[in-house]
Formats: C-alpha cells, sequence, structure tokens
C-alpha cells in the first residue's frame, strides 16, 4: 500500500496515514482492509467518527469509484451503530474537498457526527483538540464498536 | 417501486418522490435504474446537485448498504463533473438526516455543493428558492450533464 505518493501530491503522510499506520494513537470502531474509522479527536458531538481509505487519495475527485463506494457502505453501516449506540436523534455526514471547502487534513474522509435534540452544531466544526480524558474517547469507540458486533 | 410507504413512516410522498415521478418538474443532471441527481432549486452555490435514490427510504438509517454504495458512486463521479463543468475550486457532500441534523425533505439524499475560492457558504444551507431565472438553471444542468458525457 501506498502511504504517501508525489505523483498524487501526497509528498508527506498525513496525520491519518500516520493513524492507519499505527505511528500516533487514535480511537478505532472500524477496520477492514480498505476502509478505517476511528473517533475525531476534536468530538463535534459525542460519537464523532471518521472514516476514510486507508489509501492517501487527497479527495473526492481522487477517489476510484469502487472505493467511494465502500466507505460509503461502511459509514452506513457505522451510522446505524452510532445512532444506537448514543441513542443520536439524526446524524450528519460530512465530506470537505479542497481547502476552500473546509479541508484541513488532505487524506479522504467523511464526518460521522450524530446530532442530538437542543445541542447546536456550528459548521466549519470547531477544532476543541484534547478537551476530552483519553478514558471518555476510550468508552465511546466501546460503545460503537458493541453497537456494530 | 414504492413511492410511499406506511410501514416507513412515509404517509405522502415528498417532494423528492415527484420530482423522481416527474410530476414536479426539477433540472436532472443524472440518473439510471436506482439513483437520480438534480440541481437543487436552491443553488447554495453555481451547481449545487442532490442526489438520492429513487425508493424513498427517509434517512441514512433506513438505507440498504448496497444502494448507499451505489448512491455514493453515483456522487463521486458527480463530483469530478460538477467540478470540472464549474471549475469549482473544491465541494462538499453533506447529508443531513433527521429534523435536529436539518433535514427537511424525508428522502435520503446526499448535496454536492462545489466551492469557489472568496465564497462563503453559511451551513446550514440557506433557502434562497426561486432566485434564479430557468434558462440559468437549464444551462447549469446541461454543463453538468456535457461533463459527465
Amino acid at each position: 500500500m501506498v502511504l504517501y505518493s508525489q505523483e498524487r501530491g501526497v509528498f508527506m503522510p498525513t496525520i491519518f496515514a500516520k493513524i492507519i499506520a499505527r505511528e500516533i494513537p487514535a480511537h478505532f470502531v472500524y477496520e477492514d482492509d480498505q476502509v478505517v474509522a476511528f473517533l475525531d479527536i476534536s468530538q463535534a458531538t459525542k460519537g464523532h467518527t471518521l472514516v476514510c481509505p486507508k489509501e492517501p487519495f487527497q479527495n473526492i475527485f481522487e477517489m476510484p469509484e469502487e472505493l467511494a463506494a465502500h466507505v460509503f457502505k461502511v459509514a452506513t453501516k457505522l451510522s446505524t451503530g452510532i445512532k444506537s449506540a448514543f441513542k443520536a436523534d439524526g446524524l450528519n455526514i460530512l465530506s470537505n474537498n479542497g481547502e476552500v471547502a473546509g479541508q484541513t487534513v488532505f487524506h479522504f474522509h467523511l464526518h460521522l457526527i450524530p446530532r442530538y435534540d437542543k445541542e447546536e452544531v456550528k459548521f466549519p466544526l470547531k477544532n476543541n483538540m484534547g478537551n476530552l480524558d483519553v478514558e471518555d474517547y476510550k468508552e465511546r469507540a466501546r460503545l460503537i464498536r458493541a453497537a456494530l458486533s
């Protein structure tokens, strides 16, 4: 697997490539041969999850259609799992492609953002990095994995 | 095909079911046996397009995974087409599931929102219904179809 590719303009591994390579820790909720999902370190809401291909395609414009389809199939399964795990009332799916669209990590990904009554979410998503205890992340990831199994 | 279903809580055809049944006009950019795409009447940005399954699943939680995968495969193709048609600089993909998440039409759909430098987009998307001349919609739809072919 190519973790970065000069040809594609990915000159350095992004933080997601490092997470996928287990060089940086993350709270994983799903993995198969092509796709991973893990908690967004910045939890816009409780259970906010990212789904991405293992290969570092920069954005939707680079994504092979079959791989994109598989990412979304996983996202569909996860959406129901996340809703169930946290008794969410709704969920946004968001993908930002290109800096002008708010993309900050240049490795294609989908945000799954569970929504709860009376809790407003601002877009672009706010970065609240590091505002949770590691045990809170662990428990959230555990709840999602349990709902999927 | 079931265009509305009491079992699924869809008691009345939504505006999208009526568009798919050609009871209400829309500017189509793509159609196959399972999926359609047409311009959002409220163009958040130039080329703002909706992609949805023909069958009226209310939201992502109801969507069969294989159908969801196909919808996203089409969305991937369309994203590249839309970027090319309008020389967009980026693109957001957004799906609102549940009223709390900003869903207003209860028929699952993805928004494809091309983004342009120096043009801000507010979420939730503003409703600017009827602000374009019909010829403008026609031209935008034509450009996308041309980019896809």
